[in-house]
């Protein structure tokens, strides 16, 4: 390790979108923040630090003191705040979440921010931040915000140890961990602290900080090792933002000493619930447990003939006292199938294990669901489980490192991945306005209200977003500098699901090079507005994913996973390609929806093109809704998409000397190697569909 | 790690073919030992061992004393023997090898083995152990015994810091390194004495100790951690074995702290002096340097802009005032090529390479060429760089670890193959007896003759055989039992190539299983006498090769390496498969051999069914010499392949119970893993190919 590889001084990391001109207008003014707690000693801290840097004044105030001549006034005042009903989701079985919301008033640009928790008065900051000079500038105004959930949260799949295969950080692409370093926790957390700092300003308030397969050394951050994350902790809790932890479902043994962790065991739970009051001892304000249970040899209940409620629950009973969650991963599946086996269809696993289970699992579980059916693929259908769910409290799961989607060599912008999937609607596909929830309201309980069956009351089981974060010590954070767009759109659509990805494109550009030409802000939107497209466009076709190297899953290898266990298949030969889930002829998968998609997706002709080879196998000829035939649409997709890396590379190349030379000098490293590695995807995937098929190119392109 | 995993202390350790029973003829006698030198001491404990044990008398004389009523004298008596002309090989460029023949005379059951050094001595004791009670009944003889070479070396691919991807022992299938455990030379070297026994038993009497990809840790054997190879190689010298180490050709830069490693350098040529003089100082006896440069991403000559004469001679001068050797590999290609450019061809690369440089290496340099273009295929042909280098001392080197051969899960007897190598003759393709010289003999020198031009006197450059150790800390120290096999038969024909395969394994069988019934004997006949054409028939067809999956090469992906940048193609589309290596056609690789095989590989209709599919690209419905077509040759050797499978564990099962129940479990438990993997073999291969073909099977089997 060097220190030009993995920086990790405050002098070499980046400061992605907290600029610190991105505080100039709040720095140049007059400004007060008055009340207590914690989190408002960080606002004050963070807006000293801007007036003396831009020549502003700042006055810290009790509440209720005399406000004069102030052009800002950040204050802690609840009773003029109106308490925000949507957002509320309990987060334990009785207790309430904090109410992060926040109002904002301006009359004659004198801003008002009122908050009911200092939480909400830093969210309250960054808020006009953000806004810059347009803070001040508006209309008088009188608004008041609230995210959409308050189950917005970060897991790293971070390990202590360094992992044989998989490295400090399981599927990072950023450098080393900034938490870990060979089997240790930082003695510095200076990065951590700048970390918190970047997640606060975008909303996030929760971050789980070991991976979800949990390794022996990461299974004692539970036990002996408690200590280390008494120290992260206290880092974040600056930062409003609460630490969870992975723990293996076999901890018991591991570290109980246990012959079992059957969760019907008396001694497994007690030995859970001493294992809890012990956590929360030292971090009184600590999240709670992910778990990755029965999940790719990651132990679970299903060793003990136990359902993954009875698992989830003996947690879910020892973290209630404290208003602990457990977030229970749905990711569960066979795999070590037999490829040779087609009744087994890994897409329908999830549904099929936890379907049976809804209104089964306790108020303080949280049932964590991939987006899709599979891996967080590039283009996969919208998980059913999302949909069959109606009496659990559901979290999406996004993908924030792109493991299947570049692995930050590749600029992808994921905002419109997400904004698609976020407003997807299960039970009306013509998505009207006011029509049936959007997977969004799922997720923040909008679309959902149960009766308590306790108290007759009517809650709304919500389980908000999770996503695997991209960042590591990587001097940008983020690998490729364009990645940290990612990060940020992640933190503002989890505030906010209903944000256009394009303007969050905007705000993370305007924040992190502040006062750079509008042409850089015009050549961004060139690179990242389509990127996602592009990305499928020269990877795999139509839906079918899964074309990638095995194991670090870079690169193509169309055949790669074709005969493995691990259930990713696509059947290809000589006359076409595709996986048949359908209920009439196949695996029954499409059934899983319920209508419209259900047959929407169980007909070729209806079968959305971008989805078709996930749901059926049709012929190279087939000919799609788009009037192209399957196997031109291959060769067409991808010559376009290298074509686009080229015009991206282009775009770029007009504004690269107008940035910072060192994000500039990475921007072009990392996009040259995807214009390499965007040109080995077209040739090989076409060149394996021209071996099997036979069928030329109609425009008479080279493949090789 | 656990005790029962890596078994190292002397009460687990499997005797293999020195079962004490083994020595029960030689032990029930009257033996007398006499002579000098720390070998014949050897000679003398085993002696005293085996008699105590059986119940024979020893006597250790002084030569010359007068002998009564012996049944066996080993004696150190060089007058007593003929001095042995053929094999005798320099090691050095002026000195002369140890003569290891020995004189076996048999006159009314009374045994005399007379040698001119006391490692022939050694030798003639090992002859008579393996011959049992057959010593001492035979019809009177005198007989002379001497190796073919007096080059008979192992390497060792062992690391001694655990490899990240490639672990304690690269390409190692048992267990961990005999020498090395997590960065250290282990205190405890009886493990190494015990196979340094083994070895000596075989003939070998040389070893490599490190692995060729000589990474950091590994690199300082040379220097600050030569102690620890000075007590290895004290070990091996009690058996008559010299020491070798794997250098770095970067070793002046990583370890001199030089800015170059250019050989041309005189910094670096002197830096190499001064190592080299500090190692025979430290072991008068080393035997030399194997590098591997220019390969594989190992540093070499060429980042300098010389030849690998240059690299080579320069090493070669520095290890050249104590007959040292440098073992330089021949293993140089592009590893980085590009799967759209047709135009190179990976076979070819070798000799392109060093066929220009035949007779600019230094004497004691010794090119050590694997036996087929590629790498270990379990069917390559012969490396045409055998044939091409008559001025050059060329080493035979083979893979008794079985890398591509089924990693010592599958039982693959590799005597055939390297009796089949051994035996082809590039001059002659009728092979009769008397003819052009067979592979044997230019290794061993026999069919190679050049004027030196200093001296004008004729020699013989001949570089012996080398080949990878299939060894470790497992129990039976090979991880499949029957793999002891490959590492006996590697010794024995080392030792005289003429040596039948089937009788190997009969010898090695009295040896290991000595006073089991001879069903057992059959019944390993059945197991083994064909199972490398059994492998060769349910893994990758007619030659083709690496059909396996990438990096670690167990088990099937037909595709596996079809587009990745290391040059193994097969080029498979939906009408046919193969690489055109043609001189009219394709890359001109045939053109590499003499006459007649350059022909015979050059047309479809003559060149072997076994290798068509390396030297052409044929529809699937080409007909073999056979008379089947391709495509059902593919199927029906898979079937035949599997079915085959099945009947060695038939065979097996009808005797395990008469074996020792260890091994009767380990090889049952191996079988079960051979039959699931040659099955999943089979149905791969077949679906690829008729998925690909769309040719059903004329049989109508089962393919998925």
């Amino acid at each position: 390790m060097t220190v030009d590889s993995r920086p990790l001084t405050e002098h070499t990391a980046h400061s992605a979108w907290l600029h610190d001109d991105a505080f100039a207008a709040l720095g140049s003014r007059r400004v007060v923040v008055a009340g207590d707690g914690a989190l408002t000693g960080t606002v004050a801290e963070e807006v000293a630090a801007a007036t003396a840097r831009f020549g502003g004044a700042f006055s810290r105030l009790e509440v209720g003191d005399g406000v004069s001549d102030a052009e800002l006034v950040l204050t802690l005042s609840p009773p003029l705040v109106e308490p925000v009903e949507t957002p509320m989701v309990s987060t334990g079985s009785t207790g309430e979440g904090t109410d992060e919301s926040f109002r904002l008033t301006r009359e004659a640009g004198a801003v008002v921010v009122q908050a009911a928790s200092d939480a909400g008065l830093l969210h309250g900051l960054f808020h006009v931040v953000r806004l810059g000079e347009a803070a001040f500038d508006g209309p008088d105004a009188d608004e008041t915000h609230a995210p959409a959930t308050d189950l917005r949260m970060l897991d790293h799949w971070d390990n202590v140890d360094v992992h044989p295969v998989m490295g400090q950080v399981e599927r990072g692409y950023s450098g080393g961990s900034i938490f870990y370093d060979h089997g240790y926790v930082h003695a510095d957390l200076s990065r951590v602290e700048r970390y918190a700092r970047l997640l606060a300003a975008v909303g996030i308030n929760r971050v789980a900080i070991n991976n979800v397969n949990v390794h022996t050394r990461e299974a004692r951050l539970l036990t002996e090792d408690l200590g280390d994350v008494v120290r992260v902790a206290a880092v974040f809790r600056r930062w409003g933002i609460r630490v969870h932890l992975s723990v293996s479902f076999a901890s018991p043994i591991t570290l109980g000493g246990l012959d079992t962790s059957d969760p019907l065991d008396q001694d497994v739970a007690h030995w859970w619930v001493r294992a809890a009051a012990r956590v929360w001892d030292a971090i009184p304000d600590f999240g709670g447990f992910v778990v990755k249970a029965d999940s790719e040899g990651q132990p679970g209940p299903f060793a003990y003939g136990r359902t993954h409620a009875d698992g989830a629950n003996m947690l879910a009973a020892a973290v209630e006292p404290y208003d602990g969650l457990i977030h229970w991963r749905a990711f569960v599946y066979d795999h070590k199938q037999d490829w040779r086996d087609r009744s087994t269809d890994r897409a329908r696993a999830a549904y099929d294990h936890f379907h049976p289970l809804d209104g089964a699992f306790s108020d303080n579980v949280v049932l964590q669901v991939k987006y899709g059916p599979l891996d967080f693929q590039v283009r996969e259908p919208l998980s059913p489980v999302l949909a069959a769910m109606p009496h659990t409290r559901v979290a999406l799961e996004l993908q924030v490192t792109q493991e299947y989607t570049g692995q930050q060599q590749h600029a992808v912008y994921l905002g419109p991945q997400w904004s698609q999937i976020l407003r997807f609607r299960f039970w009306d596909a013509s998505g009207g306005e006011g029509g049936s929830p959007t997977v969004a309201d799922l997720a923040t309980g909008r679309g959902k209200a149960v009766e308590d069956p306790g108290t007759g009351t009517w809650r709304k089981p919500a389980g908000g977003f999770a996503a695997v974060s991209n960042v590591g010590d990587d001097e940008f954070w983020t690998g490729h500098p364009f990645a940290q767009a990612n990060l940020y759109a992640y933190g503002r659509l989890c505030w906010d699901p209903a944000l256009d990805p394009g303007a969050l494109l905007d705000e993370w550009a305007a924040l992190t090079f502040p006062g750079t030409p509008s042409a850089v802000r015009d050549a961004l939107h060139t690179v990242l507005d389509r990127s996602w497209e592009t990305y499928e466009q020269y990877t795999s076709p139509l839906g079918v994913g899964f074309m990638v190297r095995p194991g670090h899953h870079y690169g193509p290898d169309v055949d790669g996973y074709e005969y493995t266990p691990w259930g990713t298949y696509h059947f290809a030969d000589r006359d076409g390609i595709g996986v048949d889930r359908t209920v009439r002829t196949g695996t029954g998968y499409a059934g899983q929806y319920p209508a419209p998609w259900s047959a929407v997706y169980e007909s070729p002709s209806t079968c959305p093109d971008e989805l078709l080879l996930f749901f059926h196998h049709v012929p190279y000829t087939h000919v799609l809704q788009s009037g192209s035939t399957v196997v031109q649409h291959i060769y067409d997709s991808h010559f376009d998409g290298v074509a686009r890396v080229e015009a991206m590379i282009g775009a770029w190349s007009e504004v690269s000397t107008l940035v910072d030379p060192h994000v500039s000098e990475r921007v072009s490293e990392r996009l040259a190697e995807q214009l390499r590695s965007a040109t080995e995807w077209r040739d090989q995937v076409n060149t394996y569909f021209f071996r099997k098929s036979g069928i030329p190119d109609e425009r008479g392109r080279r493949i090789y």
